[in-house]
């Protein structure tokens, strides 16, 4: 208790976290920072720094649960559920179960009456036991998962990892829309979908077709909930509705009890189970969640992503070369089934992810992905979820240190845009007063893009710069 | 905090515990019994209950950890950690690491030093993870996984169920000792063996054989600890070290970086790593095993390991039905190791579980599994282990109640047997004497055996008790 108070008080400029379990400085736990900040307490900014728009990871959720800490703590004593089954010899808590059903009853996302609820790492881990539970046996040929682009790149890379003999990934739903072959199908259906924020339906239909729904992101945190889904398999997870990723757990809601046993087996023989501890846990962060009004953390987290989407979505509205997924602003039936007045959850447009497309004109030799990496923005590429080049996904779930980096870098790179157009024009005016030097203060800092500049400007501008002469020595490129 | 003084605070007669996380009634959480107890408290011992020597539940620890209280309980707070990832970008908690390489130097079982080490979801896990890590994709042929019989049922069971291209369980490793066929083969070692306990070496030799060691049991509660373990892949798991099984957490130490990335590459498609609030309970329980002279929690657990295996292997060695492994006595290194004189490790003979054999001649049509179940014991069936039907495996490692029905049970198992003869004796001297009418009373009380006895009593006796006439309906059959 001691420990875990002082370790609490340990200040880290609000940039960074000590954590129980992190490295020692003598004896006592040293601040972890953000990406892009350093010193022993977080406070300075590094500058140059690569800013992370990868990762899916929601820590946008921390400042809610320290704002929690008193009643999302947990004690765990030494002796807690030793045993490797709960009383009742399942590997699952019912009053856990009963949390859940909770949660979903109370933000109206999904119908849990009637069906089986089976416990996972992750939904990582969920995704495999529902690929294997739903694969057929009884088919001569591997049953073929398919997900419709652009898809979650684990989807494809966990089912050829895995390399059974049941089951091949075959890409992209659209190509067997009209398969004759009696082909035994599993579509993986991503509602709103990861990366474009789009509400998705089944495409394949038929007697050999099963369906797996990802609804991860089916929270008001993310997009508006429109109506319970009623699904025969829906995959969620503790991550994207809590932010607690770390924990790795996940849940599948399952109408048919033969699919529900087989992935019970599948639990059983991968990791026989999810720990008691996170099991525990998870508990106390969904007691949380349904206190009080249940609706502290999805406004929280509502207001935190609508915010981020509506500051990103206005600086790429005046940018020509690059553009972002369009969403439909819906009703959410939230905020009714909450029965609290709020005009927050009304009409909402929402994303968790960016899916930006840049402009062939810029895109020269390079992908979409590299062009962003040059303006130190790591972003994730297109080809992963099935896209062409000319698409990257920028994660806007990450810390509020990470975004507001990402949205600095993206105002620049719009900026640098608009000085572009600025230069073009210099270089004509130039051009037909034929002087021999130039002194160009632009109003961005991007170092990255000196050379890409100083190119264009000696195409532009070749008879005032010949190549052969180096007349533009006194050429200052810097911008501020 | 409240909550959790107040959930340790509730009497379960010393036959079951109160959790945080159990069912509620009136709001407060209830006894959850040990098998076998009822009633509220659990004070009432349910008479013709079916005493469970199945699973290697290793809750024969619980009262060490109960004891160790407060030096072993956690707060986590609500913010903990809720990243995908550490701050190094690693699924893996480098203090976590440092404290296993600690816990294996005292204890003097495995060289860890320039090795790589890897977390899973136990044992269970990282067994899969290492086979598919090891398997050959150059191949033409599937990789042949081989165990020895008799060999834990988990390896057969898992490898068959996940049904790979790479990797097939092609049975006991004695039918490919002269395998010419130049076939890639994983031979599991485990040592000590489950179900026997016995020392194992590999057995296949060459460059197309890789090796796994399962050195779950190498530790000095359930052996003696002869040397330092230095083998290329060696798997333990937390649950046959400290007991807490119901955490989900195991590590392997591995030589070659390539095969610690493949795993590394499993753990990341399978799960996404271990759950950080498992971890940061592992590193507390380990830090109790460390503390003090280090020797605290072997002594109390192989004190009662050796303390039940004497019991049992006494009661089995007056019985001609039933017979036990032989262990030789070994001299034990770790009372070196820990550097303080100490006559309990020195030379010893302990066993994790019974691996019983029936005789043929008490068999008849059953297997020993069902024999064993007649009088209300559950192990497990020599046939999942590879060996055949005349052995069964009873586990000692679970908690004392369950240890001390099982030890019951055998007893009157082995009364039995010594009244049987008994039996037979007065059925002679009824036969000689022509009596038509019998009281019999013997010393058990074994209500399943009534039939088979009676049914011997009428082979014994026919022209006593024809079966034409019912002259036996006076006979009473009570066993007290």
């Amino acid at each position: 208790m001691t420990e875990a108070e002082a370790v609490s008080s340990i200040s880290c400029s609000g940039h960074g976290k000590a954590f129980l379990d992190g490295l020692l400085l003598h004896g006592k736990p040293v601040c972890e920072c953000n990406m892009c900040y350093g010193g022993s307490d977080c406070s300075q900014l590094q500058p140059d720094c690569m800013v992370d728009a990868d990762s899916g990871d929601p820590t946008f959720l921390e400042p809610f649960w320290v704002k929690n800490a008193a009643s999302s703590a947990i004690v765990i004593a030494g002796w807690h559920r030793m045993s490797y089954e709960y009383s009742d010899g399942s590997l699952i808590s019912e009053e856990l179960k009963a949390h859940i059903r909770n949660v979903h009853a109370s933000v109206g996302n999904a119908i849990t009456d009637g069906k089986y609820i089976i416990f996972g790492a992750g939904a990582t881990h969920l995704l495999n036991a529902a690929v294997h539970a739903l694969s057929s046996k009884a088919s001569s040929s591997p049953t073929k998962v398919v997900a419709s682009t652009p898809y979650y790149p684990v989807y494809k890379e966990q089912t050829e990892f895995f390399n059974s003999e049941d089951y091949k990934f075959n890409g992209d739903t659209s190509m067997w829309n009209n398969d004759t072959s009696n082909s035994t199908f599993i579509e993986l259906v991503t509602s709103p979908n990861n990366p474009d924020g789009h509400m998705k339906k089944a495409v394949l239909q038929g007697q050999f077709v099963k369906t797996i729904h990802d609804l991860a992101y089916y929270w008001p945190h993310f997009t508006p909930i429109v109506a319970p889904a009623d699904e025969d398999l829906m995959i969620f997870t503790l991550s994207k509705l809590t932010g607690h990723a770390g924990s790795r757990f996940g849940w599948a809601i399952i109408n048919d009890e033969a699919v529900y046993k087989r992935m019970l087996t599948y639990m059983d023989l991968s990791t026989y189970g999810v720990s008691r501890e996170t099991q525990l846990r998870v508990m106390k962060l969904l007691k949380v969640v349904l206190s009080g009004n249940g609706r502290e953390m999805y406004e929280f987290g509502h207001n935190t992503m609508k915010n981020r989407w509506s500051k990103l979505s206005k600086v790429l509205s005046q940018s020509k070369r690059f553009s972002t997924q369009k969403l439909k602003p819906q009703h959410c039936s939230f905020s009714q089934q909450i029965r609290t007045p709020s005009s927050e959850f009304h009409i909402d447009v929402i994303a968790a992810f960016a899916w930006l497309k840049c402009e062939t004109s810029i895109l020269e030799d390079r992908s979409c992905y590299e062009v962003l990496k040059e303006v130190n923005i790591t972003g994730r590429e297109g080809s992963l979820f099935g896209a062409d080049n000319r698409y990257v996904r920028l994660s806007l779930v990450r810390s509020e240190d990470d975004f507001d980096l990402l949205l600095r870098q993206i105002n620049k790179l719009v900026s640098v845009e608009i000085n572009d157009k600025h230069v073009a024009t210099t270089s004509t005016i130039l051009r037909q007063s034929n002087e021999t030097t130039l002194l160009l203060t632009a109003g961005v800092n991007v170092v990255n893009r000196t050379l890409d500049l100083r190119m264009e400007l000696e195409t532009l501008n070749s008879n005032i710069f010949p190549r052969q002469n180096g007349l533009y020595t006194t050429i200052d490129l810097s911008f501020n």
